[in-house]
């Protein structure tokens, strides 16, 4: 059975490990804290490949930031990563063919084929999680646009500027469905600078009223973002990825949604695929582009 | 040369005319205005086909509404015509072929056959008028997602419930840049309901301050629309169509655009496939259907 060596790069951390071609985790996970230099980054990648390129047909990468439609660099810079991170050549950290998607695109893939999104072709999978990420398949196919980038949840929630998002524009929709959004929310709320998302989540638990109203209006700012992106696709399902989405209640997103939009019914999902379906979905997509 | 016996048919005006295979118009354009039953649409129909459909191989209709992924039947109501529209069954109206789509969906395609987004592979177009109208194409094909309804701008400009819009929900992009909007958006800031679309682009040509502002108030709304669709669709182009699109200033749109997205530079175009490209659209698209 084929197999590759997958890595996920993100902001805090770079996962690896080995994935063969069904979607299965055939090793341990190795956890690295991501390095601040370029050079930092490389030398975990290259350690990696070096031990285990010889067990692998290919080295399949789930990265922060856009990745162009050849699946061979990343393309402009990303808020998360290092300054310079896409000048990293990296086909050339390795003997075997290096392949790289956006780690939101990854996740979609994962949950097209082995989770929530099973059998449908047409769906949006959204990374609630420090930032928000987007990945869209639309007749079995990741929507990659003309570069590559397509896909970025930076469509305005608001229209009068009131909060700074962190790609420099204004009001979008990452920054108000976000982990951080929540945080910020309070923030707002309660007129206090170290309210943290966890005492949010916390006091939504303990009934405290102030936190379920903050709560509820971040959920709120979720639901009408996934009408919009509903309007749009005309998904057969959106799908609910990344650390925060464990908090939302998508029976509730659900049935608002289909009350408010034009197109046909479409259903909410949390996803399936784990913790790890950036790296899944890199591989799957890595490993179905080899002969 | 093969040839379809076109009709456009929206709230207002039904045009029909006959459209050869490279998408020009080879006979007069005839013009009713839209009846509000079921049956006098049926009629009108039923009587150009009479007298054309044994010139023609296949009878296209671009409508109001959406269309299914069959491009059969309208599928669910639409505003702006008489209430139960979508029962018609066109089949049973000719012996030809009858193959319908939405009608800003032909305008992108017409566009993309022979318009502003020639040799582009992802687009998306706006219908600037009366209310606001989307088509969106990806890799050389229509978005039309599960149902055939994809392509709605009914994504929130707010979220904090100011403006109602047509499809009953709030402040869809719809809702602030269409005509109707601009309309609206002069009633809101002159706090006088007689004030037209009209008034409000006569005012911008006589340098009048208040309507200066208020237009470029909608103008705003457009290009912010504009940066959430770039974002989501990484398009090569975005084209600006209908009776509104002729008012705004797309140099300046696509400066501010790229100037805020976080996908690569677009281009903002007006149409140039002219004011029957609904009918042009879905004839090349039905005549592109037959063997």
């Amino acid at each position: 059975m084929k197999k590759a060596l997958a890595f996920d790069i993100g902001g805090t951390k770079i996962y690896s490990t080995i994935i063969d071609e069904t979607g299965n985790i055939i090793s341990d996970i190795d956890k690295f804290s991501t390095p601040k230099s370029i050079e930092g980054i490389k030398e975990i990648l290259k350690n990696q490949i070096e031990k285990y390129e010889n067990e692998v047909d290919i080295i399949a990468i789930a990265t922060a930031g856009a990745v162009n439609n050849e699946n061979t660099a990343v393309i402009g810079s990303t808020g998360n990563l290092v300054q310079g991170y896409y000048t990293i050549d990296f086909q050339s950290l390795s003997n075997k063919k290096v392949f790289l998607e956006n780690d939101a695109n990854a996740a979609a893939w994962a949950e097209y084929k082995i989770g929530a999104s099973k059998e449908t072709s047409v769906s949006v999978l959204l990374t609630l999680g420090t930032g928000v990420g987007g990945g869209i398949i639309i007749n079995n196919k990741l929507l990659k646009g003309k570069s590559g980038a397509a896909g970025e949840m930076h469509f305005k929630m608001y229209s009068d500027k009131r909060r700074k998002c962190t790609c420099g524009s204004w009001d979008c929709f990452e920054a108000y469905a976000s982990g951080t959004a929540l945080k910020k929310d309070a923030e707002e709320a309660l007129n206090d600078k170290n309210v943290t998302t966890y005492d949010v989540i916390e006091g939504v638990k303990n009934k405290d009223e102030k936190m379920t109203a903050i709560f509820n209006r971040w959920e709120n700012d979720i639901t009408l973002g996934i009408i919009g992106l509903a309007n749009l696709f005309d998904p057969d399902c959106v799908v609910l990825s990344g650390s925060m989405a464990q908090f939302v209640d998508t029976m509730k997103i659900e049935e608002r949604v289909n009350n408010e939009i034009v197109t046909a019914p479409t259903s909410i999902r949390p996803a399936q695929a784990g913790n790890y379906s950036g790296m899944i979905g890199v591989s799957l997509l890595a490993l179905g582009g080899l002969e």
